[in-house]
């Protein structure tokens, strides 16, 4: 019996619960995503917020793992340097740590290690607080986002790659008594299948959303048996360091080498990435990020035959050509547009609409109508004190903000300027809100460049189907995280939706209410087609976790 | 309801018995693999033979598809041309062709496209006979080998491939109604999520094993929305061809657009390969053959961003350390060496045995003397006149005889030399029966080379653990298909079964009897452990068939 038995059938529930909704694709959370008092206790907020005070000015000391230096460079987009520092370890020490951890680790079954990776996310759950405060003061997050989006959101994306690793693990069966009727004689085999990991994992985390999207690529490689190195962006390390170091004290407690995850925090010196990736001993990369550097890693995996999965930038179009309800849907998108100011890699960058106008049941609302009600409603969410800041959160890269200044110059009609915006209690935070440009159709030399943060175009087409065909060809060219199209015609629908799954990107249709296309949603939204240039990861399909193994059998006789 | 209703109940129980039978790795055959007439029907080897008698120094007109030109250059290893041309098409052509009927098949539900594959394979069965005929004087396979390996275990192989693919497009539902509750109020997305095909594969197949190589990656292809393109080996076209025939015309009778899957005929003119896997429209790429173009493939693949499974060359190993039966042991032996003439990419060619001799029981059985016994049991074969020639066949390759004469120069101990054999019938045939010679354990730069064909090496060894060192970096260095030992040391088992697997290749312990490491099972071994330089594919793993296609999803409200 597994030394682990309790912790299996103490976790068991959760992970049939997770492998039923990949399969069902129905709504499942694991955690809720509400940051209440009621949920997570009513002084996690104020603890949480007390140990992110202790933290900032310090060293971080909680990590199962030592450097050769301390390093940090985190400053808080809301305007004040975190003063953290963390091990550095250069990428030789990473990887021998990794080889060591995993020769005990792949020896276990995927029973003992979904359970024991289950019981890392319960014990780390405590954190979801200064998680959030963590990530709002690194990746500019307002709070709720923060918290949502490392905590629960998190934390349900590792449930999800670990059911999905659980479920392709135990596809086959793992051993089998084979016998071959032979006439009157028979042949009698026995087999046993191991699934060997590929190796060690490194996981290359983005500056925006440093846990969601480096949790996938580290459970999809821990529950498949490897080792993983969590390689952060140096201006946003404290959100993973907190995780990392909590899963690695959760499994030194159970005996297991915590050193199966290890955070890998780069300096000046040590800038690790490159070195990492070429090490013989690394085998399967997750990377998000820039397409440029993302290219490069893919191209120095594909040259050494290693397993890469990417998830880089692409450009998000949105076309409107009808709808029961445009107050709806312009509401919609211009939360779409707001919420933490155009920085996720789903937020809409290119809005397509008729010339002609859109057509609001019978009625035909024109084209400058539509765009002076949609400029009004982002206006009314920029501007509403309670809403406005916390929606926008402040822009994490300088870059951003040079990037809007590029965009005033291109000379387009300026549909709605950007500008600053006071953020309660943090004077100096790094702030732009929306600007929308106007752009000619044939202008693709600029609107189909991925213009990353506040930045959107509004684009007159001659119709609907020039538009589907202009956004197909961007996916196709430069690839999109998310689609989107407002239409009553079912015909339309049909066509769009055809012409852009199979250009390679998703597609949601007539999104209004508290529903958003940005959102992806654990357990049932694949997250990132990976059928088009902004990547080839898919959270979580199975292609996700069954490339970082191999089944390989053992036969005997007698 | 589907058009393929029908198809689809009449070929439930094939597929659900094949999907069980991959969970389970237990033994299930299809096909049944003896050529017999009360199975297959009393006249089918003579129709067989009179089709391929028929077909001989004539056109082949069988398929769908047309050529430019008409080209043929097969020649029988047993000693005649065979003088039937095929239709040469250029790769824009064959990809065109390939792209159109995509569109129509791409939107078929699994279901339908795994009656509809399983109906095709069905369909040809009849031609198993003069498949045989093709294979045998295509390949130089005796009859029996290549009706199975042409027929039945190709047949299961393809089945495989359907049911895998199957398992995994329906491991996610494919539409849902998610409902999230939201406290008092809860938001509803419609979703459906499209198995989206990467695109046109191509399939480069070798001139051994032409069907069975071949179908597991253009039935994976096929059963994940595919179009599927068969590039044979010139010298190597007819087996085939009557496949991809029987397949062209099912598929038009069933009212489906016949280029689904097309062959490949390549002429000195039109090389077809590297312009096939070169061309936009080609997303995946399975090969089988050399490791000087496979990696020359896998490069091409890896610059374009394109899916490539490869099937190389590989150096398997055998360790003879004790046993409670040596009789049985080299009877085991010698017919994995005499197969086929050493032509299987699974065949055995060193032998790693303790110079202290080996353990039978409470015996010690000298080296020179278990070396002497093995030669033995070679020659037996070899000489028995009914068994010799059928067992050898003949050698598909001149290069072949070139490495065998080749080897006799190396200066090494030639413990039994190799000559010509008599095919009866034959006169003309291309033999040579098995060369085996003796190294020393540090003579790695010989031995560790791949020796293809009837070319063996007894490297005396200091201990089992040496020999299992040995093997485990010949497995990482230079790759294998198999790997096996004999021990009773069940320590010892212990030690090489980890090491061999963690190596990266199977392994077979004491296999004596009637079943040979050779031989690889559809539906229960993985063929190709992909996880060592002999190649990255397994037949057929779920990365096998998820690497075909992305899902990708659509959401829609209202």
């Amino acid at each position: 019996m597994s030394r682990f038995q309790n912790l299996i059938e103490q976790h068991t529930a959760t992970l049939q619960q997770a492998v039923n909704a990949i399969h069902t694709r129905d709504f499942y959370a694991h955690w809720p995503e509400a940051p209440s008092g009621k949920i997570y206790g009513e002084n996690a907020n104020a603890d949480g917020q007390q140990r992110f005070q202790e933290q900032l000015n310090n060293p971080f000391t909680r990590l199962q793992q030592t450097g050769s230096s301390n390093h940090g460079e985190e400053t808080s987009p809301y305007g004040f340097p975190l003063g953290i520092t963390y091990p550095v370890a250069d990428a030789n020490t990473l990887v021998a740590n990794a080889v060591a951890a995993q020769q005990q680790w792949r020896s276990f079954s995927a029973a003992e290690r979904a359970a024991i990776l289950i019981e890392c996310l319960e014990k780390a759950t405590p954190h979801f607080f200064e998680i959030a405060y963590a990530t709002q003061h690194t990746t500019g997050q307002g709070f709720v986002m923060a918290f949502q989006a490392s905590g629960p959101h998190s934390y349900d994306r590792a449930l999800e790659a670990i059911a999905t690793g659980y479920y392709a693990l135990t596809s086959f069966d793992t051993e089998r008594t084979w016998v071959k009727p032979m006439g009157k004689m028979e042949v009698t085999v026995n087999k046993k299948f191991y699934a060997v990991p590929k190796g060690v994992n490194v996981t290359v985390g983005c500056s925006t959303f440093p846990i969601w999207n480096s949790v996938p690529g580290m459970f999809a490689s821990l529950i498949t048996g490897n080792a993983t190195i969590a390689k952060v962006h140096p201006k946003v390390v404290y959100p993973l360091a907190i995780l990392v170091a909590s899963m690695q004290q959760t499994l030194r407690e159970l005996g297991v080498n915590p050193h199966i995850v290890q955070l890998g925090v780069p300096s000046p010196e040590v800038p690790l990435t490159v070195e990492l990736i070429n090490h013989a001993d690394v085998k399967t990369v997750d990377y998000t990020g820039s397409s440029a550097f993302g290219t490069q890693i893919e191209q120095l995996c594909a040259a050494q035959g290693k397993v890469c999965f990417t998830e880089k930038a692409g450009v998000n179009c949105m076309i409107v050509e009808s709808t029961n309800n445009i107050d709806a849907v312009l509401d919609n998108m211009a939360f779409s547009v707001v919420l933490y100011s155009g920085q996720m890699c789903t937020a809409p960058q290119n809005f397509f609409i008729p010339k002609a106008g859109v057509k609001e049941g019978e009625v035909v609302v024109p084209f400058d109508e539509v765009v002076a009600r949609f400029i009004g409603k982002i206006d009314a969410i920029v501007n509403n004190e309670k809403m406005g800041p916390s929606t926008l959160g402040a822009i994490q890269n300088t870059g951003t903000i040079d990037r809007v200044a590029k965009a005033n110059t291109l000379g387009l009609t300026v549909l709605r300027s950007s500008s600053t915006i006071a953020q309660p209690g943090f004077d100096a935070a790094q702030t732009s809100t929306p600007l929308v440009l106007q752009a000619d159709a044939n202008q693709q030399d600029i609107y189909e460049q991925e213009w990353f943060g506040p930045i959107s175009f509004v684009v007159p087409v001659d119709s609907f189907e020039q538009a589907v065909e202009i956004v197909a060809n961007t996916v196709k060219k430069h690839g999109a995280l998310t689609t989107s199209c407002y239409t009553t015609d079912s015909a339309k629908q049909q066509h769009a939706e055809e012409a852009l799954i199979y250009a390679g990107a998703p597609v949601a249709f007539n999104f209004t209410g508290p529903i958003w296309i940005n959102q992806s949603s654990a357990f049932s939204d694949f997250h990132g087609a990976g059928a088009n240039p902004a990547g080839n990861a898919s959270f979580a399909d199975l292609t996700f976790v069954t490339s970082r193994y191999n089944t390989i059998g053992v036969r005997s006789i007698g």
